[in-house]
């Protein structure tokens, strides 16, 4: 990313500024990895809730992490600019921090294509976090997600990039 | 919300912890509305892009508008246990927080139904926000997603509600 | 549409010039029809084959017809600031011209609701259209489809309205 | 084309006359290009609105672009009989000829793989054109979508193809 | 039923033998239920499998019944003239019988509406039902999904309806 | 399958139980074939009328195939853990057994890919035969569908694979 503050541009945009989907047909097919990560932070009693269900009965986190795959797949529909994508794989974790009241969620996405997973992996985090909400907005509508971010991504011709942040 | 510290439950699972679309047969048909808010945070210099954009070519906010309101239309599809409803408005702004490097997405969806459109809300929030970073990643990948949470929602038979924060 | 000389105005954006999905909230549920038409040109050697499948096997038309019902019903998927609309009705028939060697469609959409189907009827249409150029585009990549008109629309607030052209 | 006089032949259906989704899977790889083009013709006071949203605001034209960006995506689940496809580029030009009072959409779609892209840029043009009678349809329900046709194809067996018109 | 002795007639074609979407426009608004139900027959081992999953980990119900629920909601989308309902209930339960080496899925729609709901309940079954294949077919490829039938519906003009079987 | 005896595994979960879209990605491409089958059962009555108008007109099959191959399209969208897939080729036969009152549909797929395409070519049938019900279901409600199962696979690691039936 040396170049950015040289000439920054929006690839998404042509040379007269209208939005394309930019041409990868040249890119190679490489092995692309793409690690999201985002958070919801609720009341201590929504979690509890939460804990209970996960090892008991009510499986909230089984099924926000379905959804977060399903949503993976769903990208290119969604974002306007993305090209569609055949994903090999498409991996989802919930960790629950009690004293934080947060359940963080982390997607790993990969493909052997010609453009990266970045969106996907961050699209799989976003609905897995709103499945999360909708589950638990009758107890609970205050929830916040937060702090939902790319952590790393591999593969491609910019090759690694990792996150300048304390994991 | 007062009920919910005496007997806290999670509506979409029955009696036997199984999660169902939980029936609302029986509501009656209200105006409702949702308010949502979230905020992506990034670099000075992918900021300046995007105002730049704004006002002459390469307009990233019009195009994640118009993502956001295509989203609140698909969120039955992608939140498990949401009823699909006949959305009758959706509108979604952007501000652009200069001092603190951010934009600030808020959507306010509304229907006449028998469910409320919070889970709309967000949904065109998250959408939106991800659209922004899509079409920005080529020169800032770091950007982070956050406080993204319902602000207000009106109508139904739990009436008003009003996030407790500051805004 | 009389008071469209005086001020007219686009009602897909707001004061400020931002696209919304309008607010129908308010709006009646009324029973609203909408017709519209097109029409797909070719040579005549492959109206023919259209004809003889039409009546003996590799049936184009019928073929069309289920793309084009289907694809009323995803309008609002693909039309950014369309209402999703439950329709109560869609027919689709296809007329075949041999001296203009023009295969017609025609679509009528109904429902009872807040805003009106147009957009589902050329939808469906534009539709039906494209499945003839795909299913016979292999023996005639130079077909046209022409003049995709709404023909008249009733309900709502704006009552009856009839192209004024010679049909 | 020149074998189509003597035996033309719909590949969409099979030696029984059944439609199927034909067999590509020992075509090879090949570039795809295909370019398609369509008009709306409206009154000169539509137009003239356009005109002056796309320089201010109510981005007619940028928002009919990003619908017909992500309709072509969507072309494989509108035609029956259409092979999903990776695209791996989409690029969609309007331009206003006010003498005609007419706007003109032209698609350009590409990929790396075993059928072509004719379908995918027709899909583009009709749906940007929809989009706009969408949204001027408040002032102007007589517009007409007309002339919608492939230019250019390039790629696969059959090589290159245009259009025998006056561009 | 008692008419369809005399005159039975497939009310998805008009007069002319041409399919459409059947105008539901005047019929009533009822509350509207069906009970669908399907089983999947398995080796005795992989019955085990899923038995343990359920019990400790590996959840294939539990999965199976999320897409179940996420299927009912796209059935119109998938059965060409099925009208687009809005659900207000989907309840989706599995049962297992291991003296006959299967799993059982029995799903409830319920809508207000104009038509009935048996295609949702069905294809929540046969969704239900794929998912299971899908999470097992590592271990065993010849499953067999069988006796899919709806067994009850209400409301509407036609009224009750039961299955005459032995449940 | 060999294996399966000594330690059968869902390779849809992770060694923590937990769901995954499992990592294809250093799977060879490969042609991939899947052939399935299923079956309705119906009242001889209802056999008669899709028999007529198969020949005359409504066609209850031709329409069924188009909803069947439609289907397969749309399979990574329905079942959760399925990978999205660039199919090749789907082709779907009706045959009709009057002396059972039995449609049996048989649906085969192909691709060039990293995994098999036995989901899509389930979801196929499944859905070819839900259509049939669709649209029979006004003059008999109680037709069952049944033994619906995988007939072959070809290709992949696994290599062939044939139902021990008697087909």
């Amino acid at each position: 990313m040396s170049t950015e503050t040289s000439k920054p541009e929006l690839t998404h945009f042509d040379a007269t500024g209208q939005a394309h989907m930019v041409d990868v047909g040249n890119k190679n097919n490489s092995h692309r990895i793409a690690l999201a990560r985002g958070h919801i932070r609720m009341q201590a009693a929504t979690l509890a809730i939460i804990q209970q269900g996960n090892a008991k009965k009510g499986d909230v986190i089984g099924i926000a992490r379905i959804a977060a795959i399903m949503a993976a797949k769903r990208t290119s529909d969604l974002i306007p600019l993305c090209h569609p994508l055949a994903l090999t794989r498409v991996s989802v974790d919930f960790s629950i921090d009690a004293s934080n009241n947060t359940v963080t969620c982390e997607a790993q996405v990969e493909t052997v294509g010609k453009t990266g997973v970045e969106m996907e992996a961050l699209t799989a985090v976003q609905v897995g976090l709103l499945t999360i909400y909708d589950m638990c907005k009758a107890v609970d509508r205050g929830m916040v997600m937060t702090d939902i971010r790319v952590l790393e991504k591999h593969g491609g011709k910019s090759g690694d990039w990792v996150a300048d942040i304390d994991k």
